[in-house]
């Protein structure tokens, strides 16, 4: 048992919210997209909620999450989908917004506090010209620490590829829970062991990362009269080398009639391209969206009133608005089979009509465009989803499962010998974020201790 | 007959040259890297070669031509290697160095003069951050006008793709030889009128380009004891998204002992591969590196100082650097077939051996990396070069034959009906560079006239 008066004397200099309503709504985050994930997750809670400020206070509360052998949680936003800052087993949900300081900026390469947050990071970058290369649709609050920690990519990806691809991360300092707690920085391949491992290796409190120029981008919307036609043209928009691109989306009708923001500059039976361009690419875009019969329904520059943004319609931020309008939506996640997308997508469609509605985010992949996948389902229950799961399988696609909190399970598909070994190194009673990964939990159970 | 006392009379005011030796010499480019190409050039000529300062000088130029049925072709710094600049007729051989300013800049949008030379441009760019997208080899001395109007690409191809690539040529401005010579303005799809034309099709005075963002682009060299070692490390850093590179050039052994500023930086039997990559890139690469059994022999960063750049030891410089060890060395052009690279040379190698050296380039074409090749072939005559232009042929290569000053039968491999259409427009007489294009020859013979 966890004496707790001792916990709270230990730590009394640090902030923190300890009734139970706080820690329970801190330690939720995105899970409820999914009908799965989330019965098993709305009741996990902190027993505490921690402000650090320092590296002193992360240190103390290290110390005491070892000898008291308590759980260690990482709270960035919450901004994530699969249950990532959510303590299965209680214990300590500690919070790192206040570790949001740029530490230093030489040309595109950026050191930066795990804790800020990646639209803050952009404006402070701004004037040096550079950005992220990524952006989650969730970028006004989601912190660079947890989109490393568990985002596999996003806006972005379709020039730059996947947050695990090479070059993607240069370095890492992360906080262990060894006997001796202390921060340790990992360069080169060494910080793969802490990249989408949800916190299960380290706390992280300072990542490396390579910058984008910062192109004023334009945003543009262009509707075909069939889902066919909107990925013909994504497809040769992210295909053209010398167009370039930070988002190319397809939402198949009807989804655009879900967005409020979309709903205006759409017609019935239209399906939408969403685009984020450079100013110079515009003319090739428009002559091939002339070309495969598209109008440009809504366009956007920089300069004009940011009402709204196409970023904040795209990636998961299309499941948040179907949801809202019907909580009977939930998504999935895949890669369709390179060079047969419209195919399997017909072949799909026959069986599943319209409970399965096609919203494609192109991406690249070791080299070429991919289209992934982040079809909205309507739940009709458990069985039929794993049915649906089979059938795309069967048909060639790779599943990537957002209903599950386990790593493995998820987007990574496979044990990660890396990073369990880095665990063992790191966190020998595996305190940190306990339950989510499947390595260590087939070796050691679900605790150590 | 020309009145060439009426025709110096009326451009008196225009500085020129006149003497049949220095008519001569600048009537020439690089076409002597072809044994096949040089034997039809070497004794074309100019009859006058004139230097304009101003539109007016242009005008007055242009209407010359059109009223003496003069031929006129362009000059910008003759370093093509198909005679692009070389007069098959004779005429006025205009050299556009003195347009050579940068019109505007607007965030990645660029309009510049023709005759500015690439290296002046990034020059004059850099404090922007930005660059132009490509360089080729000559870019020390090469001009603008002259690379689109002739190149297909180069050094930054393996990220934007071909110079004929959607985006990458966005606007020009052309002087027309039409009844009333004037200038027109070619924005959107019309552009392509001029894009590689050999100024067929309009004497071009500005371009609109985008724009690149200038990184401090690292040199390095990295040495593997095979080619196919070599192939392999440059495929993977072409097809890595999160490293942002400019070149990636394999050199098989021993084409490095070609290079006098490589040679001290390469064992025998070594092949080895050139790259221009971000700082950041830095690490992924080297990490690749020593997967693959590579070693990096040489490097260097801007701050360093320039001695050589690794730039002026790829593309065409590899021929030229070739050639001057020893002339009997030539070349081809072609396309490797994709996902068949290492097959491809290994079959080819089977009967040609060391008569054909492995000088691999690497490029992006739609929206795919692609294996370029610019191999050393020992020049044994004619029909022994059709033997192997054949045998690669049949093996599955696209070739883009570099012995021909025809623009058909080199790069493009058919004939452009838009550019044919807007040449019959601008240019009735056929004046612009006689003898280039097959469409019109084929349509109107040599000449009109």
């Amino acid at each position: 048992m966890v004496d707790w008066t001792a916990v709270d004397l230990a730590l009394a200099d640090i902030e923190s919210d300890r009734d139970r309503a706080t820690c329970q709504r801190l330690s939720l985050d995105y899970a409820h997209f999914s009908p799965i994930l989330w019965p098993q997750l709305q009741d996990r809670a902190a027993d505490r909620v921690l402000y650090p400020r320092s590296e002193a206070d992360l240190l103390a509360i290290a110390r005491v999450c070892v000898q008291e052998q308590i759980p260690l949680t990482v709270r960035g936003a919450a901004t994530g989908n699969y249950g990532q800052c959510t303590p299965l087993h209680g214990g300590l949900l500690v919070d790192l917004t206040a570790f949001d300081q740029i530490v230093w900026q030489r040309e595109s390469r950026l050191r930066v506090q795990a804790g800020a947050k990646l639209a803050a990071i952009d404006r402070a970058l701004r004037p040096s010209r550079w950005e992220l290369r990524w952006a989650p649709s969730t970028y006004r609050t989601a912190t660079i620490g947890g989109f490393f920690a568990g985002g596999s990519g996003g806006i972005g990806s379709i020039t730059y590829g996947q947050l695990r691809d090479r070059g993607n991360l240069l370095g890492a300092k992360v906080l262990t829970l060894e006997a001796e707690p202390r921060f340790v920085e990992l360069q080169g391949e060494a910080v793969q062991a802490i990249n989408h491992a949800y916190g299960c290796t380290g706390l992280i409190t300072e990542l490396e990362i390579p910058l984008a120029p910062a192109y004023d981008w334009q945003e543009c919307m262009v509707n075909f009269p069939s889902w066919a036609a909107a990925l013909d043209f994504a497809q040769a928009i992210a295909e053209a080398d010398g167009l370039i691109k930070k988002m190319v989306c397809v939402l198949a009708d009807p989804i655009p009639s879900f967005c409020k923001a979309l709903k205006d500059s759409w017609q019935t039976g239209e399906s939408a391209v969403l685009l984020l361009l450079t100013e110079p690419s515009l003319e090739g875009a428009t002559a091939i969206a002339s070309e495969l019969g598209g109008r440009i329904s809504w366009q956007r520059s920089p300069q004009d009133q940011p009402l709204f943004t196409l970023m904040e319609q795209s990636w998961n931020h299309t499941t948040l608005h179907a949801r809202s309008v019907d909580p009977v939506w939930t998504y999935l996640q895949m890669l369709l089979p390179l060079g047969e997308e419209a195919q399997f997508i017909r072949h799909i469609q026959q069986d599943w009509g319209n409970n399965l509605l096609w919203h494609l985010e192109l991406i690249r992949s070791h080299g070429q465009v991919r289209v992934a996948a982040l079809p909205l389902v309507r739940f009709e229950g458990r069985d039929r989803l794993q049915q649906l799961t089979d059938q795309l399988t069967a048909a060639g696609a790779i599943l990537f499962d957002p209903h599950t909190y386990c790593l493995e399970d998820g987007g990574m598909k496979q044990i990660d010998l890396q990073q369990l070994t880095f665990k063992e190194q790191v966190d020998p009673q595996g305190l940190f974020n306990p339950g989510k990964m499947r390595a260590w939990r087939e070796k050691y159970g679900d605790r150590t201790v």
